[in-house]
């Protein structure tokens, strides 16, 4: 491989010669070899280059960056945006915590692609934007991250999860108003209980998923207010006057988001309670899924030895060994995915308690974690609703079947001979492997009329 | 010991003499012998003494109560809630998943003590007020259970989290105000940064513990629906009509607190996702706190060997070896209190995310680990703020030291002579142990008087 | 109530006068209203009565105690083991993160009892038993606390867990052999699969159990580790040489346990990875219990609606509403313990990660999560044992009955007309709700006789 | 692109002409479009290379695979494991919970090579190896991928995790007793405390790590336990006698690890306690780690406003914007991978509790999660160790200054003049800023020479 020589404040450094990327980052590469290179996610990548963008804009405005230079960052931005220059990041989640070198990543990419863009050879020529100078201007590594971050947070969150839980609790919302008449057993302690409707506990289901969806939304207030202003400890040093402000509402204009600047960045760069906070309310979706998905698979269990009291479709032969087996993968799929959220909220709580001082330096695995928790809920959400959720179908038979031979019905009765007669009805039935009604007439507490008349699953819902 | 027996649908089983609680109550005190007895929060038992007290005042203004019977159920009631009927609970946490018998040796006890109130002997006479047909009646475990929850959960959070997290928030606001002018040598990633005030740094505590408030409140309305009405799965069942609103109106009248009825009473049993998701605030707070109590004995460390910027009050010796020894104990205390809430945060999610079916049975487990985070945190944070917060005063001789010291004040020179040269001043001076001006001049980067016209730590932050 | 004064290096402080605590014990239960007084583990206290009077022993053979202080200090901590002091140990577990005042309340008790046990008033007198001179000498808190955490928590799990899960193993490998031959149904992802027996499915339960419990007793070496003679930072400064040995051994033989000195003071005193290693243990069993708790529940589910196939013992009315019911409460009991302890390993790993140069401060957190898993896990299993596992049946009627009906008996015909046949056998019987004989036949790829001789549930487990 | 037409037992699916997967890849393609394609571990089809070929041995062994057959799935499995054919492997790890797809991935990869390498083109001609009936032959995704899990579990732990540690271990043993004579001020609570060598600090640390590696290599006889032999639900229907043993020789031999058959196969496919038990060990390494790197980073802090008493290497510059600062980044590395453990034992946890049946359907989740934290901790510890524990060295100056001004010295007069005393004289120098000397002389407590002869900080550790 042929190699260029670059320089940072420490001396030289060889770096790939076809690479846009400097001195810091080719340190960092060496330095840091754990697990697969460029693990760095590609959402913080895009958040850096909206709010490098933002800078130069906000920067021109206040005279401290003439507009060529400004317009040469902006045009490698939106390069960075389209996705040409998605080789040029390297670096792994687990560097320094303050994703500095991913901000030098950034500066340096920048920097020599707005060179080349000029018509120099990469490191050629007298440099025509600096990295740490002009990229970097008015901007630390300690709040460009965290902007970074919640610019991508953000975006998955509105652009990804929410939308992919809607439109499951969407689906579950039309099964419900479906099977609002099908009437069948209730289960608590997964024991038999007194009758509902599917519908009805489908609509619990869909209850789950919209308050879920409101605790989400609760949360983006926080997420919306960002760091960038607050430069090295949150006092804004080296920034002009009036820059967090305007270099937020660039952002907002840029990603059509309603960033606005924090109100306080000494709390935005030390604390990252803003990702503790809405990875808590994806962590709460991560547990009102595990238990829909559940009950959807002990629903449809069988074919013949289970609940069988719902159809779910067979998207794919189910076993290497067993033919003509069909399992519920898709709610596999999706509480594998509901367990892996209930970790990375533990990781995120324990990066996130670990702050020190002025600044939290668990950055990059924050935001590792947050955005595979939103971005998997979201596909998972979407691909159960697709290939499971709209496909659920009562089983009327077994349905019919098992609610007709319920003791639970008895229940019915307590308001009309009372709690202990009623009991006794049940476990004597239970005993005997006989009816409710046989019994009942038998221990003389009803007459069959009455049985009748008061013992209907259909009135019990 | 005395005895007397008591029959329940199972048989007779013999119960201590002396006590209100009846044959279910001794079962599940034989049957589950796990931890201490008497577990079950008392917090549990007040919520559901005031809801056994509405669905009194309901059944009777839906006529199917009569007033005596209401007024017996009440005068009970109000004596568990005045601490008169304290040893009548001695069930376990680590009982049935839903609680039905905590349900029921409330149901028994006040039968048994409205009995006595009326002049009979325990157990003596025929029961004027019934157990399972008069204290339960329009009720079940399944929605009783998940309704003193929320009464116990709402009212902990209001009337004792709330007003000790505010009380230390507001601590913090006025000695950011205090310290506001106080210049002091930043830190990130623990090593030397610009400096800011030792306000500024106590305001971005402040300000975590503001979102954290917010976040918490924001879950409230959640918490604030109850479950009462829907009975054995959410249907309603048994409950005459318009009982679940009145009810509702009852507890919120009787505990002060805006309790609604909720919108989907399949969810409210089957799902407790607003336990997860008002602890995933208080989850939140600990992570903050946990951040906040860290920085201040890290500050506070020395008293010769530390940091030692802040000074904070000096409790109670330190060490049983080590004579003269103070130590930061209200931060230990407190991040304790921090470590519990995250573990605590795991276990309800756990249980949170396994409910089957039309009921969760994890609602003790998720109750008691909820009421234990809501009084350490509330408890911990006014032990805090009076016996360390409000004391925190700054070392300003230490303060000022290392300020005047530090080498990062060659990052205002950044915008005057570039980031490279500023490195090279900073570098030099940290190599030779000496100021950053000596060798800004050295170096002929700058004038001596520019040097002190440019570089003031006042005009940093 | 009457008070008297004491007095320590930081001043008098009023006491209540009949109890043996001195002024640090008062000071702290004044500066730490966090939670339930006395909430500091009975265990913790006995762990400390044994090492209290093991260490007046060591320090009198090795000259620097007097036989009669050795023998009064021994005299009370006899006493609080007999659990004659109980009431005077009121402090918290929030307190001190090092437990130096529950050390300090061990030392004044017993000061001041051996006092009383001389025949003066407390407090009165010339101390004849000094609390840090004395009942304290060649100790610190810091090694102190650990040794009473580790000597609690050893006694906790070799005589209260351990002993309790391998009941339970006993019961289970007894019903595996009991029913190693009642064919049933396998299910896979829910749905059914090739037959086993029930022996079989309970003989998995087992060894997951012998699994946990070996490695369980792999981490007991560790956990016999103690930090008694390390002193304030690991050093053994200001004890006698020898002593570190010879204390480990009076508590050996004083607990009739294999404790040993630690090998490394710093660590022992810096780090408690013995009590995350054992609480890893605990959880682990955790996973396992709840596997099998949900599997017990799962096959008792019914009676009519459920699976079915076991019958589990019926303890208790089910339901304060549904009559008749019976839950399998046990089961839940049981989960939920499950859930806690998975929480407390987290609390235990955020306690233990935060460590800070020569000590851990989590330590009182640390040992109360440790020792409420290892007791809830213990009461847990034998609660388990004996209202449930011991009375498993199979349902003979409904296990048969299922696996004759079972379209996953199929798989014995793949080694013979291959996958795909078999698989359109399953699939069309599956269709029709027919059996696979009858479509074996029709499709023309079995003979009805070699059907009978290759498909025998009985031969495929 | 070009497409080939594939069957299963389903139907026909349109599947890339130039890749070797089939039918049941290509719907798992479809199927599960839940995060990055791809995602599932190398390693685990690594393991499943290793199990395919080591079954094709075993099944022509016990004479039910001929050896053309044995030998053309052995050449692919080869092929599999020198890299040859990565990108036919393109499944997620959200899919089916059993990893039913992967084995097929496998099976139908292995066969449709096996026919090129014959050959033909893919697709074409008939097939020589059939995908389920030759390549995954006396198999079934229940026990292979369970195999597949624990031969890339141990692999992974015992040829990167361990090693990496141990250098780690290597080295801290090295310093500890390079620096066994530089004596320290020790620090508990933060505080000043009494002195130790960095030696015996550092010893603390090199003792964690033994009794990591202790612990995690008690879990391997655990997880050199494998599942092969059990098929479906563990009774090894469809395989000869002697077939489970015989397997597990040959994956011992291909791999080189003590691989073992399970001894009870129930337990292997239903449950992954050995994955929980071992990742409880990296977990409790993680744990260990974090408080060593905190220390480090702490003691490191600085330059001229920290702790400073050691330095570590100068790897890269540490911010964008303040010139000449340099960071601790690998311990900010490595704490937030021990953060990520943390979650990623949460998650493991979570799948391993809620195994159901015959069959725990979270393997994949488990899988990953396990194979990310092996990878990382063994990296993250090279990189610490070679870019920051070999290159600390002590700043003699800074820490004799510290020492030599501590109060905490007095402690070493305890038992010279008694506790009480000694208190004093400290708590007079701390108020007065004068020294310990200065105070015991001028109280009249110890004269110059007994101060001299007792207060040495070189005998106190």
């Amino acid at each position: 491989m042929k190699y260029r020589i670059e320089k940072d404040t420490m001396g030289e450094v060889q770096v790939p010669a076809d690479k846009y990327w400097g001195a810091q980052t080719e340190r960092s590469r060496n330095n840091f070899k754990i697990g697969n290179s460029g693990s760095m996610p590609q959402e913080i990548i895009e958040g850096f280059a909206y709010l490098k963008k933002a800078a130069a804009y906000a920067n021109y405005d206040l005279g401290v960056l003439p507009i060529e230079k400004r317009d040469a960052i902006a045009a490698v931005c939106d390069e960075i945006l389209e996705g040409k220059l998605d080789d040029q990041f390297p670096l792994v989640i687990w560097q320094t915590g303050s994703g500095t070198q991913s901000n030098m990543n950034l500066n340096e990419v920048i920097a020599n692609r707005a060179q080349v863009l000029k018509g120099f050879e990469i490191g050629e020529g007298e440099q025509f934007i600096k990295a740490n100078d002009d990229v970097n201007k008015s901007q630390s590594s300690n709040d460009t991250f965290p902007t970074g971050m919640h610019i991508a947070a953000y975006k998955i969150v509105v652009e990804t999860t929410i939308p992919s839980v809607e439109k499951l609790h969407a689906t579950l919302v039309k099964k419900a108003a479906e099977f609002k008449d099908v009437v069948k057993i209730g289960r608590t302690h997964l024991m038999d209980a007194t009758p509902l409707t599917l519908g009805q506990e489908i609509s619990g289901y869909a209850a789950q998923l919209a308050f879920g969806l409101k605790a989400l939304k609760n949360t983006l207030a926080h997420l919306s207010e960002i760091a960038l202003g607050g430069t090295a400890v949150g006092t804004g040093l080296n920034t002009p006057k009036g820059y967090d402000v305007k270099v937020a509402k660039y952002i907002a204009q840029f990603t059509n988001h309603p960033f606005v600047t924090a109100e306080n960045k000494f709390e935005a760069l030390a604390a990252h309670d803003a990702i503790v906070e809405t990875h808590g309310a994806l962590k709460q979706l991560a547990v009102s899924l595990n238990k829909i998905a559940n009950d959807v698979r002990m629903l449809a269990s069988g074919p013949r030895s289970g609940i069988g009291e719902i159809l779910i479709p067979e998207n794919e032969p189910g076993s290497s060994i067993m033919p003509g087996k069909v399992n519920p993968t898709q709610c596999e799929a999706l509480t594998m995915v509901c367990a892996q959220v209930m970790g990375n909220d533990v990781a995120i709580s324990v990066g996130g308690m670990q702050g020190h001082y002025e600044l939290n330096v668990f950055k990059p695995l924050m935001a590792a974690n947050f955005l595979q928790s939103a971005r998997l809920l979201g596909d998972a959400c979407v691909s159960f609703d697709e290939h499971c959720a709209q496909g659920i179908e009562p089983n009327h038979k077994r349905i019919k079947e098992l609610v007709d031979n319920s003791l639970m019905l008895v229940t019915s009765l307590n308001t009309k001979i009372g709690y202990y007669k009623a009991a006794e009805i049940a476990q004597t039935a239970h005993k005997n492997g006989t009816t409710l009604k046989d019994e009942a007439v038998r221990l003389g507490y009803v007459t069959p009329e009455d049985f009748d008349a008061w013992v209907k699953p259909e009135d019990m819902v």
